[in-house]
């Protein structure tokens, strides 16, 4: 009955997968699942641990057509700063879709929902950003600020970026580090809303419960990613935006209704359009895209549980000999 | 930031861990604490894969006081016999409670879970069952019928033992392997009925749809423990004897509504009592247990992540050095 498992940590999968438009691939391909409503994907489950200031959320999904799925845990505690280790950690367990069998542990430490991620980001510029973006801009000064560009310019080669953060040293460093890795002219600026301002495409990824963009700062030929909100009460964009652009697009509408952008504007009945379409319809054709280079879009992500699937079933095809195997 | 895991297979396990009444000491903390109201614990996240006969259930819980919280999952894929694997499989992740790190991952194929369900099963007789009890009998003949008889042994060391099954081959030789390790007197008979009407303690341990204990069965000094039942539409005892006995008790109320043999009562309009004591109630003396030698109890067990909890945080300190460490 025994069978091989194997066990990667986070410093091998560093050294085997990075971003790159495969990923971005993969993860497209988890979105045209989830359009075409043939994905299983349960509710998060989510538990608190108040008296150690932590949370943990698990994540799943199964994707028809792929041969494994991804259970993935999430703990979040935050006081671990404070002990000199990071507030984000966690796993993705591969499990064969055919006998239930765990295939692979992968001890990523958060690395790998880093990179899904920030492929999902550049999935959302793909199909909703105008052709031509010249400036980019972000909103926040963390690993994903420069992950979320890093995607964006693999499928919109941006040529210049703006960074803003409530710290403006971050924000400084972040725009350096995005600077030499992408070679672009990448600044730091003092207002959000000059980053908004002067970009065509716009990735918020702040951590924010009152919003960082107002929706008075929308203009023509503007796309927004939100990817910052992932639970009940964060909200990075003004919810009045969402109904102002000419198209609000949900990653997951079940999800975005209790945990993205679409949460605050229900609860402040400013949306009273139909359902929001997902990004899987539009990948799929099965909704309206953007109308034109002149149109406003702005797409939310929460992260799904496919797209866990969809980049760990990937990272075990190209794992080659990386890891320790186990029996067991 | 790298730290220590420990990863541990079935067979390293097998060795560490065995039932005894350690281990039905701590899992009597886990629902000590259920029966306190402090530990956290979410509703299972459950995942069906139709296409290939599956599905996956995902438990957690915190127990306050505990310095670790686990995270099962157990998959059940019921094509695997076919392809000469076992139905259920899985594993549980220790991460530690104040930091949610992961401490080890237990690649047990539900040997655990095995272990904590007797271990259950061992609570609710030591709290439940008469205090005499000269015969003890088991309907089914799988792994739990084996388990839940040496558990209850242990707690209360009956003398006779009647195991049925659907299968007459499978009961003989489930008598035959408890006679052997528990030294009594076992024997397979034709009737589940003869088993209850023999027995001051008996335990379901079938995946029935429709009961296999009649309501009219019930006789004074008996208590029935049902750990069958474990989702929606499974049902091992007639609802109508959840009203007619004394006392019955749930491993968690909120559960054995919706996937417990209290379901089908409450589906059959056959419940109207107020809401059901849980086990850790009983323990903790806060609800009233059996009222004398001759009162008839049921005890319906679901499984609950604070089990889960419990023994994986115990076999963390019995491991010694057992199984490999990785530096993730």
């Amino acid at each position: 009955m025994a069978h091989d498992i194997r066990i990667v940590t986070e410093a091998e999968l560093r050294q085997v997968v990075a971003l790159d438009l495969t990923v971005v691939d993969i993860v497209a391909q988890a979105f045209a699942a989830l359009g075409q409503g043939s994905v299983v994907m349960p509710p998060i489950l989510s538990m608190e641990l108040a008296e150690a200031n932590g949370e943990v959320d698990v994540k799943t999904a199964y994707i028809p057509g792929f041969d494994s799925f991804a259970i993935k845990v999430s703990p979040g505690f935050f006081d671990n700063p404070k002990l000199g280790l990071p507030s984000l950690n966690g796993l993705m367990i591969l499990f064969s879709a055919k006998t239930g069998l765990v295939e692979a542990v992968f001890l990523d430490n958060g690395y790998l929902t880093d990179m899904r991620t920030a492929a999902a980001g550049a999935v959302a510029a793909r199909h909703l950003a105008p052709q031509r973006v010249q400036v980019a801009g972000v909103l926040g000064t963390g690993v994903q600020a420069r992950l979320q560009m890093q995607a964006a310019h693999l499928v919109r080669p941006f040529e210049r970026l703006l960074v803003w953060g409530r710290d403006a040293t971050k924000a400084e460093a972040c725009a350096a580090d995005l600077a030499a890795d992408l070679s672009v002219d990448a600044r730091a600026v003092a207002d959000a809303e000059e980053v908004v301002a002067e970009s065509q495409l716009v990735v918020t990824t702040t951590p924010a419960r009152t919003p960082v963009i107002r929706a008075e700062w929308l203009h023509p030929r503007l796309h927004i990613t939100a990817m910052g909100a992932d639970q009940a009460g964060k909200n990075e964009i003004d919810p009045k935006a969402l109904a102002a652009c000419d198209l609000y697009v949900c990653d997951s509408v079940r999800q975005c209704e209790v945990s993205g952008e679409l949460e605050a504007a229900l609860a402040h009945r400013l949306w009273s359009k139909p359902t929001p379409p997902e990004l899987g319809q539009i990948i799929n054709g099965t909704a309206e895209g953007r109308s034109g280079e002149e149109a406003v879009t702005i797409c939310d992500l929460t992260g799904t549980g496919a797209q866990d699937t969809a980049i760990a079933s990937h990272v075990r095809t190209i794992l080659g000999a990386a890891g320790t195997t186990i029996r067991a």
